[in-house]
């Protein structure tokens, strides 16, 4: 284990626990696409779910909504996507591979692994051409151009081309936001960094429809929100920065924009954006479907085409970065503890119950709890093997609390509750535990 | 609204509500593709958990799944479905259209929209030819036969390539199962019926792997488990039945098959599948990969393929069933009262809360109380409108409970509890409100 870097270490504690597999692995595997397991599909929803209800559920200014990932392809044409959105390739004449000509730098020949394409003596490259990154399909019995649709490249689209019917249907007010989780896709020609960059993703996005003029002070306001919940799910505030794009890395459609980054093994990675896309996409739906997009404030009496603030976080990068951040290694008299340090709210399990024996009636009472428990709560029964053990399998999956059944709770009804980073013990009544547990968790939320 | 049919005044009211909307509307619309709206996807999200949580979380016995959209290729050899997953379609060499040459009957001459295109003197039709209906994308820079890749067309094959990572990641032992949501898609020629046959749907499935030789008597117990999970959503049993799938219908792969069907505007219809799919689809894989998939029993020392007995819902099927079933119109005092009788757990939002007045301290009492619940409820604020008006908006999208904040709440905080179904109104005190709540919601799981 030491000898492994530290990405390995959580790459493979996350196949062997069940957290993330590499899809399609029984036929070799498919290149930078992942799969979920059973603990894996546990924390993302945990995440997915603590982004959404502090969105939709917990304010009266933002609607949910959960557009469909294939859409009209004048979506794509309005929104620049089907001229503008692509990387400029090179292809070597020589070798045949071919390269990102704005990475050409990080890249490397595959005939001669050490050589960097760009010295001409390796590769002999073409000019850059353009290379459109979504995907494309047919609709319909046939292949041809009139039946062309893409996989969406970003969530945010479904929700410019809905803002009207959202509007209408649920009767808010500009200020207000539309919230959305899914998946998009783009054809990335390096993607890497386990569940980091993928071609397959899913976004959690917030578009906050406001008046010209307010649209700063609410860039502001939702920058300090979204880092504050980036920091509530416990992640090391000292490995959270922002950074601001420059004039030369602004996208087309952006007035300012800040990427909240995490410094993961393998660098400073932005895990979300925050965007003042101003009314460009507004306006170029506007422009591109002849429908009025205009909102009319009735108390002011003014017609405008609202300003939109972005807030766009990575479902698949949170995920990651929270089982970065709570990956750590313990010396414990002598023997190497892991320990995946988990907000308890995000934890895939918050509870194991373990009979201390599997005789003397200890089983009876573990189940017992453990079915009394797991209609409100995820919960884990394990009776294999050496207490210790059983401990440190959960510390590997980042389970809060360990419930013990032994001699004492037959005689008194009494458990001992085991934390999972002091590894203190506390001995309560087995019929408080659920209620001790509703505790704990509402006060870590 | 009397001249409508039954569905019409569905889509109307999922329009006018925010429960569903036509996908890039601004555009024309695009076929058969629809968005939810912020109570639709309040609706299917509720629908989804519970699901969820009634396989995953309150049994021991099965494991929750996230797989990629996008799979190996080779899966879907294995799998059957690149070679047969196909309409057979014939064109028409006069008026081009193209018609499921299984479904003639039911298809029109877009020419002559009164003929069926299977009589001679309207089209002059081709032989049949195999269409397949996977949706086809590249993967990587190059559009080439090698970089084909699919959005797959069911999650289940997903589940079938992780069962041997599953099983050991999670310790589990067969019989034992896996269960995913997750999107699919299916290049239909003849999609339709609103949300209940899309071309990208979402789907609820959970394989269960069995000892062969006990996969019959598994296949009877899931049938009842999952008949029970609909009835327990409310549904009218009367509008519930099974359709056993004859031998000329059976799929390659089924051993056995029924569907629970619903009676729709538009007839019975499939909503959920129960399969005895052998163990057809671990042998494909197992021989196209080379990879041993048969499962060892250390208990009885023996070695086998799991059979596995599927069960298969469209998470938008039963979204639309329940939305079918909940509607209803019903004649108050001369006025026509349209309820959408939810049943409370996956009602878009659980309680709403009315100042009677927008004066006497009313609205300060009613956000205090509306505030203090959207922590843990979905809930609605609304002060627009005479109060009787407000009832019949909540009573359209389903709202359960109206909570009233009228005159005497300020005297002794005490508030009404409107009814949805019976229109009969309860005084609970203010600060018990959400105790009432939780109460009424877990009494009604």
């Amino acid at each position: 284990m030491a000898d492994q870097s530290p990405m390995d270490k959580i790459v493979s504690l996350a196949k062997r626990r069940g957290f993330v597999f590499q899809s399609s692995e029984v036929y070799g595997g498919l290149g930078s696409v992942w799969d979920y397991g059973p603990l894996g599909v546990a924390l993302k929803r945990n995440i997915k779910d603590r982004w959404w209800t502090s969105l939709v559920q917990a304010r009266d200014d933002i609607e949910g909504l959960d557009a469909a990932i294939l859409m009209h392809p004048k979506v794509w044409e309005a929104s620049g996507h089907v001229s503008g959105f692509t990387d400029p390739l090179v292809d070597c004449r020589t070798c045949k591979a071919r390269f990102r000509a704005d990475k050409l730098d990080d890249a490397r020949c595959p005939q001669k692994p050490s050589k960097v394409p760009g010295a001409h003596t390796t590769c002999e490259l073409t000019e850059p051409r353009s290379f459109n990154l979504m995907f494309r399909t047919f609709m319909g019995p046939m292949e041809e151009t009139a039946s062309v649709v893409y996989l969406r490249p970003e969530t945010a689209q479904g929700i410019y081309v809905n803002y009207q019917n959202v509007l209408t249907s649920s009767r808010q007010k500009v200020p207000f936001g539309i919230a959305q989780i899914g998946k998009a896709f783009r054809n990335e020609i390096t993607p890497g960094n386990f569940i980091f960059r993928t071609r397959e993703f899913e976004q959690m996005e917030m578009q906050f429809f406001v008046k010209p003029g307010t649209d700063e002070e609410w860039f502001e306001q939702w920058r300090t929100i979204r880092m504050d919940w980036h920091h509530a799910l416990g992640l090391n505030p000292a490995k959270l920065r922002w950074h601001e794009h420059g004039d030369g890395e602004l996208a087309h459609y952006a007035k300012a924009a800040y990427d909240i980054e995490y410094e993961f093994p393998f660098g400073w990675q932005e895990i979300e954006g925050i965007h003042n896309r101003t009314d460009f996409d507004l306006g170029r739906h506007q422009e591109a479907s002849g429908r009025k997009l205009e909102y009319f404030d009735q108390a002011a009496n003014e017609r405008y085409l609202p300003y939109v603030v972005e807030t766009s976080a990575g479902a698949d990068r949170v995920t990651l970065t929270t089982m970065v951040d709570a990956y750590r290694e313990e010396d414990v008299d002598g023997e190497v503890r892991v320990v995946m340090g988990f907000h308890p709210q995000v934890a895939p399990v918050k509870a194991a119950v373990l009979p201390l024996m599997k005789k003397d009636g200890h089983p009876e009472l573990a189940r017992e709890l453990y079915r009394s428990l797991r209609a409100r709560f995820a919960v884990d029964y394990d009776d294999g093997g050496a207490i210790g053990r059983r401990y440190r399998r959960q510390d590997e999956i980042g389970t809060p609390w360990c419930i013990t059944i032994d001699g004492e709770t037959a005689a008194d009804r009494s458990v001992t509750i085991r934390h999972r980073d002091s590894m203190l013990q506390d001995r309560i009544g087995l019929d408080h535990v659920a209620v001790w547990l509703t505790e704990r968790l509402e006060a870590s939320s």
